[in-house]
């Protein structure tokens, strides 16, 4: 119907009279100017020249088709479905102007691949978590997690009302890429561990599947840490060539079915006490984009800091329940001995990572102060709420 | 320079073959037929005929102005400055095209009056929060803050992932408005007391300013609750009036000043573990919008969401900070004996909240399983962390 319309060979000018003339056919008309005409008009810095005229609609800005690049099996629940959903999102708010075509970890480059990919340019944004890129700099551990670094709110807090945003830019922009929050998987719990732990000792030799910042705080209590992809975990873990495994949480472990091989599951987890996620893009693609794009993007991210933190809670919850009720699973506690002692060996490995450099440094302090605040805020505020509304709940 | 390209008389025709052609051009001529012609076809629910066309650039949805009420004053921090970057994130999503104008409390509307302005399409939204609707019904409470109830955390994952906007949507639909979270305040603090508070037996005659539930809690507790608007309190209590007042938080509180009154400040607050702010808006124009408008407005209001609770908790922590080192208040932690009758009485108030009628007990029912299961999840998850973090943390 719209391809009848066209054909009859209609004007701009009797389109202008024709109110009933469909989208579809101003679509293959006139929108395709406005794709041709505007690249150079609203292309670079000019964000004054995209501002819409008073009184006037706004125009088209450029249409674009982005690579997302996910250091996620494709559909990995929440962290997979999580990118997938930012994607589709970016494309609603831009009603389809922004294609978003997603790739899983594999796909176009590895899982540790997409830092590198985005800043050459060959995809035009990454959803990860920032400490996959601690080999460029350990300073992006902080943008992700630190053993007993920061919990999710309080990460958001920091970047978004501590200064942290700065320090991440300027982290960030020497390496071509502009990255922000957009995820929290929220706290881990301390891992899966075929014998009791009840002592500090009792990690002497154990080897444990923990990788990054918290794999060498295991490795200072004297456990072997050791590094596996999450699809060799359960074989060896189940074949007894790992003593212990964290994954992420009770969501995700339940579904990889630790719980048919190990019956202790130890909590808290120290190593990850708020995964942030990230969106991280191109800086040169980012320095580009309308000032509505880059709001597009600012706020999909943003909602999806809520979004999916608010899903890993509510999953957690149940697969926590199921784990218990339905699996005999027995929730430990790991000791005040052994906790205090994780967070005396998270404070030398941190302490290391801030030495690193300049940036580093400035990086560490601004995030120990803010984490600090959050402590002390925390303690007064939803850790006595939590507590003393625990004080009356019935069981 | 714009006029003058425009001026020469281009067609249509001629604009496709000159890309050099400025985007102001384009805006006075075809940018018009779009905002003319496509209120037909993009109006109404026919959001299959908006959706874009592959290969095309997406057009122009309908320009609209609306008007946002709100329950705060003018600039009110985090609150007021909230509802204002919600506002102004809707205008940059949409670049323009929507506009937002945004009135304080009192300007249109009372603070009270947003959620009827919405409904008769006297306005097109609200920012408020959902307790202050309790005359309509009193399960609204469940969609703000209820005494003893969720943190912000904790509400998020109920509304998104618990079942709690499917019942929140039947709850408003038959009074005409679509509603959604868009903001939460954090835990609030017990409050400033002349006296201290050291048994259950002092709250004996207290006229305690605190309004809702919270303040029915304390009425069964033998105090006297007393409403009072934000601008009378410090007045009340400078004059002895009033012998105790909850505000909201840190932040808001040393603005407020009542230090510079009592020393006493209270803590944990139990009446608003996390009072959730939302967007609520006339139902037939909620249902009117394409999708891509509903994705914006979805999508601002879930950042904000994750924003306006950053931007809390890191005041709060900092002023909570100022308050005790600059100004000498003493914070006070109510009895487990308080806080264990503030649960009980808590729990009374909500079961006769959930006694109303059927939608009002469904609401509670959700409401109750998914705080149940926060609480676990909270208590193993994040609480066991931080009780962690704090044996090693250095002071």
């Amino acid at each position: 119907m719209a391809d009848k319309k066209f054909d009859r060979g209609t004007t701009s000018e009797a389109r202008e009279n024709d109110p009933s003339l469909d989208r579809r056919a101003l679509l293959r008309g006139a929108g395709l100017v406005g794709a041709a005409a505007l690249l150079t008009a609203c292309g670079g810095n000019s964000d004054q020249a995209c501002a819409p005229v008073d009184g006037a609609p706004a125009i088209l800005s450029k249409k674009r088709s982005l690579k997302m690049v996910t250091a996620w099996p494709k559909n990995f629940p929440g962290l997979g479905t999580g990118a997938e959903r930012l994607a589709r999102r970016i494309e609603a708010l831009s009603d389809g102007r922004i294609g978003v075509k997603l790739y899983a970890a594999g796909e176009l480059v590895g899982a540790l691949g997409g830092f590198d990919a985005v800043a050459q340019g060959q995809a035009d944004m990454y959803h990860a978590a920032e400490y996959y890129w601690q080999g460029k700099s350990p300073a992006f551990n902080f943008f992700a997690a630190v053993p007993m670094g920061m919990t999710g709110s309080e990460i958001s807090a920091w970047v978004r009302f501590g200064g942290g945003q700065e320090l991440w830019d300027e982290l960030a922009a020497p390496f071509g890429v502009k990255a922000m929050l957009a995820g929290n998987s929220g706290v881990q719990m301390g891992g899966w561990f075929q014998k009791d732990i009840n002592s500090v000792e009792d990690f002497q030799g154990l080897r444990i599947r923990m990788p990054g910042l918290g794999g060498e705080v295991m490795r200072r209590l004297g456990a072997t840490p050791i590094t596996k992809q999450g699809g060799e975990i359960f074989q060896a873990l189940s074949q007894g060539n790992i003593d212990a495994t964290e994954w992420v949480g009770p969501w995700n472990d339940l579904a990889f079915g630790f719980h048919t091989i190990v019956k202790n599951y130890y909590y808290p987890g120290i190593h990850e006490p708020g995964s942030a996620l990230s969106l991280g893009l191109n800086k040169k693609l980012w320095d580009d984009l309308s000032a509505q794009d880059r709001a597009i993007i600012e706020a999909s991210a943003a909602a999806e800091n809520d979004i999916m933190l608010a899903e890993f809670n509510a999953n957690n919850a149940r697969a926590l329940d199921t784990l218990i009720r339905e699996h005999g699973v027995k929730l430990k506690r790991f000791s005040d001995e052994i906790l205090k002692r994780l967070g005396e060996l998270s404070t030398d490995v941190i302490a290391e990572v801030a030495a690193t450099d300049d940036i580093s440094r400035r990086i560490f302090e601004s995030y120990a102060a803010s984490r600090k605040d959050g402590m002390r805020w925390g303690e007064i505020g939803e850790r006595a709420f939590a507590e003393a509304r625990a004080l009356s709940a019935a069981e």
